[in-house]
């Protein structure tokens, strides 16, 4: 094997390097048309990164008349980073009323004891100023390396060059705008990732747009805040619309979304301490007598919302998978027929993370023998797995056949060059019936693993 | 980096490559006078390998006129390959007084079917006629390609080769013999792993000697036989004792042993379908006048016994990683300090399992970001971790001083020119102090992630 040498990775510190396929085409140009009123965004170099060509801070502010709901899903990591701890406790200090967000790379700001706290509420705080606010209510995310301080000087510097009155200031709604803030969201991602859509409820119309980042150190495990935690990365992401949704709701329905979405993806199985999903609704293109939707008062519309939301965070999701550090190839694994869907997302994290699940995909081997052996790796699931009832199939992305290389616990005599064919699609799909248990059913997202992987993380302290 | 090419690692397949730094000063000379009394070993080729010149079967029985006892534990994986089902069985059946044990290498007899199951007894029925028994008692156990039938008339032609009058016979006490078995253990093994020594125990003297096998698919979770499992690789190893010990207390013993070292090491995460140690007990050297050493009736000897077989088993269990599949350094994950054994254990399997962290130990980078990480991502502890307690050093295995990265919570300034030096050590260990919980540790040994690895498993179908 050789080391395709297409695409430079730029490391979050100085260093970039030449690693794995071309995934540009995954950076899609986004309409204006579908991005949620109300919100202003930005993008900027402020000198956490060294490469000044670099995108290090990322404003996002609701100009919205109506009250901006807001939410998160946060690392359920012991060591949560200092923004973490501050998003938290902003959402609790406000009931969900938070109305922007402010994000840096470069610098995670992670393992950094009370100065980091400080520095947290600082970005918080500056930001805040940018509206008028004299608390701070600013959601606050960082990407970096662990165990670095912030240039917190640098960064209130540029939070303050976005003031109203200032000639430096870009916050803007236009499509160009958002693109340079998704841009600062980037560490090793190869391409900035932002989606933005349509979407109705009640005869309404609404706009989502979504931002998210990460490459590797991806296997994310995050809830909503819990109460009272401790005040002591990554992936890192914000969903913002224009739709009216009440603050409980808003979490309600991301909680959910996040469970069945970036909580279902893995590069490396390694979770992190700054692991951060966000969510701003700030009615701005709700019709004046609609009330917000509310899980309790407008179950169906809530319904919809938490549907649009799901499938929306699913894609933001699978763009991370699709950019993980060295992955060739985009893998979904489906565990279908278990007693449980908690039973079943368990087994399709441990095949997802497998080492010689992902090294077999690496060298497009349909090795069944590894996905089987890790599948019957997990203990304590509810309903014991009965080896004679279960199948394995691998399923191309082009819409041929599947292709069934085991079949009720017994082998099949496996078509080489059809499995072939399959595993050399850069996308598709291994699907593990568990057989008579149940109909329950979880999907995760995977990469290979790859020489490049080795490579990134061998030399990149993160 | 370059790709240091200095050993071939043998495949169980014909395909063998260079990969990885010489790991032949690990194959060490054993002595007669240290192995067992009242044991015959052999290793020879039948034709599982296609190489002729690679050993394949390994037979070892007890002659001793003293009863043998016999113990196992085997891997907790809902696909239990056909030996690990057979051997569990015949343990049952002969409520551990099973006499001798026979070993494949090249197919793992795993998925297989009712053949496979029929193929196993077979193995176990012609190495009991070697000893004259009528129903099968020999421990069966097979290691190499997931899904593949055994070549069993092979297998069982080599056996019948045995047999008493058989000119053909090479089953022998000698050191050569034992040498031999444990090179017919090996698959991707880069040497046989054989270790012999002496132990007192109530002012007898006695010898204990151990096989093993494993450098892939290394995260073994074994436990006890189960009663009653349906009957429908690879760590592999055995344990043989001239020491007299009862059959229940042979498997507390052994169970005891087997979850402080085998159940602590890791190569790649990934539980195999066939892991399995056994231990006989023959009471060959035990003067006629002392009765089975038994946990009920002689506890202070059964502890003794407990600890020679703990440490011996922890010896043999280290060198499965000192061979683990493209590793270059042998690192000790201590977590100490915390409230249960349980929670050390898996805070330092989760720290030695993280790809994160193993492609930085190859890196030689002290990364202690990665570490923490590691350990907050652990999910339901007993007791949560407190950030700011816990603090993580650096040992290196040279004698010299430590070197702390994190002192509860807070980073240390590291010296990098200090931390080159104890990473750039083939052997070093990290600690991880829990900080004010309790006072449980638990110790994992684990290798770094290299090229080699990916290079090995992307190439390999096992």
């Amino acid at each position: 094997m050789s080391f395709p040498c297409l695409v430079f990775r730029r490391f979050s510190s100085t260093v970039a390097m030449k690693t794995g396929p071309s995934k540009q085409h995954f950076a899609l140009p986004i309409s204006e048309a579908s991005l949620p009123k109300g919100f202003v965004a930005t993008g900027l170099h402020c000198g956490v990164k060294k490469d000044a060509t670099a995108n290090d801070l990322a404003i996002i502010i609701s100009e919205s008349p109506r009250e901006t709901s807001a939410a998160g899903c946060f690392t359920k990591n012991a060591f949560q980073a200092a923004p973490v701890c501050v998003s938290q406790e902003i959402l609790r200090r406000t009931n969900g009323r938070a109305r922007s967000l402010v994000v840096n790379s470069g610098c995670a700001n992670a393992v950094t004891g009370e100065q980091g706290l400080q520095d947290a509420w600082a970005m918080s705080q500056e930001t805040s100023h940018l509206y008028g606010a004299q608390e701070p209510s600013a959601l606050v995310m960082s990407t970096g390396v662990i165990g670095q301080k912030l240039p917190i000087s640098k960064i209130v510097t540029a939070i303050k060059s976005q003031a109203r009155s200032a000639a430096t200031r870009s916050l803007s709604p236009s499509a160009s705008a958002w693109q340079e803030a998704a841009k600062a969201f980037m560490t090793t991602d190869t391409f900035p990732k932002i989606r933005a859509r349509t979407f109705s409820i009640g005869g309404a119309d609404y706009r989502i747009a979504g931002i998210d980042k990460g490459a590797g150190m991806i296997h994310p495990i995050m809830g909503p805040p819990v109460a009272n935690r401790p005040l002591h990365a990554t992936l890192l992401g914000c969903i913002l619309t224009d739709a009216p949704v009440t603050p409980s709701s808003l979490q309600s329905a991301l909680t959910h979304a996040v469970d069945r979405s970036f909580n279902c993806i893995s590069v490396d199985g390694d979770m992190s301490t700054n692991d951060t999903i966000v969510a701003l609704a700030n009615g701005a293109a709700a019709p004046d007598d609609i009330p917000e939707i509310d899980e309790e008062t407008a179950p169906d519309a809530f319904l919809a919302f938490r549907t649009e939301l799901t499938n929306f965070a699913i894609d933001l999701a699978k763009l991370v998978v699709r950019d993980g550090e060295g992955a060739t190839k985009f893998v979904t694994v489906t565990v279908k027929n278990a007693a449980t869907y908690e039973d079943a997302h368990r087994i399709a994290s441990k095949v997802s993370t497998s080492a010689l699940v992902k090294t077999a995909l690496y060298g497009e081997d349909a090795n069944w023998g590894r996905i089987l052996s890790s599948s019957g790796s997990v203990q304590g699931l509810s309903v014991p797995i009965n080896p004679a009832r279960v199948s394995v199939s691998f399923i191309p992305s082009d819409g041929t056949a599947a292709l069934p290389v085991l079949v009720n616990g017994e082998p099949k005599i496996v078509d080489e060059v059809r499995a072939k064919e399959i595993l050399e699609l850069d996308d598709f799909e291994v699907c593990i019936d568990i057989g008579d248990f149940g109909s329950q059913q979880a999907k995760y997202w995977t990469c290979d693993l790859s020489y490049e992987y080795v490579r990134i993380n061998g030399d990149y302290r993160s």
